[in-house]
């Protein structure tokens, strides 16, 4: 597509041993901006800037070259790499975190290389609120900023966290921590007061149960597939890829196009959450992403009178 | 319309003394079979199975006459009404009983009045199974059968329920109680436990996260309408009333009219939330109805390709 912009994906690059109902899946890639710059992947080029430590496999980084990712701005730093370890309940509902080694990533400082920092779309991950608003003053003009965040940060990073979003143009936020930035509990009351933080849109994943978008005047609800997971670790950071990959793909950020995103969004999580890992972002194809936008396209299909 | 059928609501006439966040409201009319009636006016023909005590008040006599439902089937039994007290917490996700004074209603036993026995659409209020297998022995040749089911009888009455699950068409139940008839917890799972046990086709209600149906190969998917309500008191009634008049009012059973019928019933049950009791059911007119179907159509709504 002529349109075509490319992707800025900032955040974590890491290895996740997952301990799950199917077994324990020892270090695999894993990490915020990996999970969303393969997602994106399927719409546009990506540039990705993160940190890996000495220990990051030749063949991990051949994946992300196949899939036409740029890492001029991805760091090998002296160590070892950011290293997650969890343990999922069999029903998927919720994981225990048993190791948190982060490692290289503990000075995690992003440098956006000179050739990044015209990129219109801007991915910044779930890091430090600091960070992000690093990030921001080294990129120039962006079309469009989504930004990630977690409890974590608006617990203890709150002032940071505020000074960012009006500098947002589309938040991408869980609801629980929706509810925790808000303080309050239902949907409309918690998205009008996200809002009056600063960010001109809005999304709150709602895992099993979906996503909302607020933008402007609009609301767009989305369900989640109906479809039983392996593994949901990535599936908020495919969501954000595919978000945002899909408005570069087609150079748009329109409303309209926002819950198109959306749709798009939900498609490369729902492959995602199909497998291991990232296993099932470097399988898909183009028509399995045009089968699941119609699929869900169906399911919220009903007559006129 | 021509194709307009009658339906049969059985079910609990009651008064509710509700306490909320903006006070105490004692005594007001409640009941499912209260709810799924007023909502279900607003397609077609009611014909009303309950039981009330000599306490009923003369106005809400005139008032379902008022909406053209047939009190035929209403018994005026000595003693006094059904009443159920309760209190919300603020954020309305949950509530505690505070009192059951089932009164007249202890006994009930539906007798379906002969001129309602070929009443083609058939609402079996939450009852005990064993009164709703009895409604069913009473009826002929019903085109849908609408029932709904609540946890104490999911626990308690499980044998019956079991019973009563193949001959129904429409099992309409919240997803807490699926969760518990089918022992696991994901939707997919939890939708084909169900249907495994007999009902034709299932409607999952998620509260604020809206509802699914799941009709043969068919699963459809309709959002909670965003809004702040003010008393969720009989939504779920109201959405099954509102689901089955709308079936009734066309005279059509097919998987698509089931999937308009789920955003009909989740119209009504929005507009019963927004108000204390059932006062929205009864100021609603049919325009109204028909924007919030429209809004819904956009809710979901998002361009192709």
């Amino acid at each position: 597509m002529s349109a075509n912009q490319p992707i800025l994906v900032v955040g974590s690059v890491a290895f996740d041993t997952l301990h799950n109902s199917l077994g324990t899946h020892p270090k695999v890639l894993g990490g915020a901006a990996t999970y969303a710059s393969l997602a994106a992947s399927h719409f546009t080029d990506v540039r990705l800037v993160g940190v890996v430590g000495r220990d990051y496999p030749d063949d991990a980084i051949a994946m992300f070259r196949d899939r036409g990712i740029d890492l001029e701005g991805l760091t090998v730093a002296d160590g070892l790499t950011f290293h997650w370890e969890g343990r999922y309940t069999d029903d998927l509902t919720s994981r225990t975190t048993l190791k948190t080694e982060l490692n290289v990533f503990a000075d995690f400082m992003p440098e956006i290389p000179e050739s990044y920092r015209d990129t219109p779309y801007v991915m910044l991950g779930n890091i430090a609120p600091a960070l992000q608003l690093k990030v921001l003053d080294q990129v120039r003009n962006p079309k469009l900023v989504v930004a990630d965040t977690m409890n974590f940060w608006i617990d203890g990073a709150r002032d940071d966290l505020l000074k960012l979003l009006p500098r947002v143009d589309v938040l991408v936020i869980n609801d629980e921590e929706a509810r925790q930035l808000s303080g309050r509990h239902h949907l409309v009351h918690v998205a009008s007061d996200l809002l009056d933080l600063g960010p001109k849109s809005l999304v709150i994943k709602q895992g099993e149960y979906g996503a909302w978008l607020f933008a402007g005047e609009q609301m767009f609800s989305a369900p989640a597939f109906p479809m039983a997971a392996v593994d949901p670790t990535g599936a908020g950071d495919s969501f954000a890829g595919g978000f945002l990959g899909y408005l570069a793909g087609r150079d748009a950020v329109d409303p309209d196009s926002l819950r198109a995103a959306v749709i798009h969004g939900s498609t490369l999580a729902s492959r995602c959450v199909a497998g291991i890992g990232v296993t099932d972002l470097l399988t898909l194809d183009a028509g399995e992403i045009d089968e699941r936008v119609t699929a869900f396209r169906r399911l919220v299909d009903f007559p006129g009178a």
